[in-house]
């Protein structure tokens, strides 16, 4: 087995960090290291927060985080921007964050950036999550930026997820109109102080009835996460959800959907890479290329006409 | 032929509109709508133009429209928000900013939202493109706001990449550092009234030395929008621009490459339907399924055993 890996599994914090940055940087043996942490994978139990820039996130994660481990449950957090294609400010965030808990081994934070696609940093999150689950962590948590996609990318890879709205934010409901109803486990108003928390409120309590569900009703939970206020219940919450995952067999659903994802994308994949290592090695695409640029034939067909060239096993 | 293509091209607006919205909602016959309009593309110059949400690109693209009409060229304006996965605001501004050019049968202004994945914002760009190219635009002006992936996937579709600038942006020499250097070929400095428009304007030429670029240097274009200044300076670099790459052969290089990537693409949009068409006819995956959610067995050799049975003609 990988040195690092060992080394993961022995709880070492420098492997863990460095495994992460490997599968950031896509090294050639990613695959072969993801092998080996998978079989000690399963165990943690992953929350995704999203919520727009400036509805409190990072404070309300933090509290979050204090209570959690109080409890006695080690996390890790994964901090995503989809925003930024650059990495400095989300590791200045990390490094700031990170003294904060210093002296914690119980607690493993990490930022990550958009390297490279949007569809690559959903990938190497949940690749992260993988290396933190094999680590031992009890809980983590995926906090992310809302930005449109990025929401519905986290519930794919998260088993509950928060949604955070403040009062102050005329769009939240406009917001929640447009398909963040949807993804939402337990909502959190947060800043609950400021006027307007009561209509937020009521607000997605009216889109709730609407929506009639009847296994489970998202709870609407009011924090301070300055004052460190509502994280009982927020975490109480937390909890229920949980238990309700299990209990309804949701839990292994969600976890066999996600498989199923999983092992069509890697299908895919590996079928990527054999396209482009048979047109490296030279099938004849240039002809091809030829013929679509002076308009003599169309992409499409000559799609079809490549397809039947590539031997895919 | 299509009767929507047939209007198309016959300079019918409507039937563009349709067209662009059919491949937006991903209709059935897309590919073959898509099929038919490709013989008649190629004839447009496509100019992308990023920059920060509060650069003044939007009021930058209508003075420029305005001046390019002018010059008895025909123009089409592609409006690209990636930052929302909802249409309702783009399509608002598409609606006022339609009105000013409502009487003029020389512009066509469509907006695009994200309304699946990033990846297929970029592909619905491209193919609106095409739309607009065969539809007998000169110009295609593809504005769109600079979230860092879309920046990177403007350059992809444009023949001529302009990078909006401002003063006020703080950020934006750090912007340059991390990247978007390397995708323009022209800078704008905008509002370039405001004060620190001159540091801005060194910081880029300092850049700009370091770099050293013997074939083509980005001209820095400074430019008032909303007092329409700078408008025919610009335009001037555009068609320097354009003039260079169809001297150089640049042109034919990069148009060459995006055909090389479309059809790649469209090769693995093939398989990848193959593989969904075989999953959903039965191909056996939950017995995988299973055993990777129990963690007997890795996605990734799941994957390739999977691959040995999809038959991929």
């Amino acid at each position: 087995m990988d040195q690092l890996v060992k080394e993961l599994l022995q709880g070492n914090r420098r492997a863990a960090a460095r495994l992460i940055s490997n599968i950031e940087n896509d090294v050639p043996e990613k695959r072969a290291l993801l092998q080996e942490v998978f079989p000690h994978t399963g165990n943690a139990y992953v929350i995704g927060i999203t919520g727009a820039p400036g509805s409190g996130k990072s404070s309300l994660v933090d509290c979050l985080l204090k209570k959690i481990r109080r409890d006695g449950l080690t996390v890790g957090i994964i901090a995503v921007d989809p925003t930024s294609p650059f990495s400095g400010g989300a590791i200045l965030g990390d490094r700031i964050r990170m003294q904060d808990h210093a002296l914690d081994e119980g607690i493993f934070i990490r930022s990550m950036g958009t390297r490279g696609s949007l569809g690559g940093l959903s990938r190497s999150t949940r690749e992260a999550i993988q290396v933190l689950d094999a680590f031992g962590k009890d809980i983590i948590l995926v906090e992310t930026v809302g930005v449109g996609q990025s929401e519905v990318d986290i519930v794919k890879t998260a088993d509950t997820t928060v949604v955070v709205l403040t009062p102050a934010g005329g769009d939240s409901v406009q917001t929640l109109k447009a398909g963040i109803m949807e993804i939402a486990d337990i909502f959190v108003v947060n800043k609950a102080d400021l006027s307007g928390a009561e209509r937020t409120i009521t607000e997605i309590n009216i889109m709730l009835d609407m929506k009639n569900e009847t296994q489970w009703r998202p709870p609407v939970v009011r924090t301070i996460s300055v004052q460190n206020e509502g994280m009982d219940e927020l975490w109480q919450e937390l909890r229920n959800h949980k238990h309700f995952m299990k209990e309804s067999e949701k839990l292994l659903e969600v976890r066999k959907e996600r498989v199923r994802r999983e092992l069509t994308e890697q299908v895919e994949y590996l079928v990527k890479n054999k396209i482009w290592e048979q047109v490296r090695e030279g099938i004849e695409i240039e002809t091809l290329v030829d013929r679509i640029v002076h308009r003599r034939l169309d992409p499409y067909s000559a799609a079809a006409e490549l397809l039947e060239e590539i031997d895919f096993l």
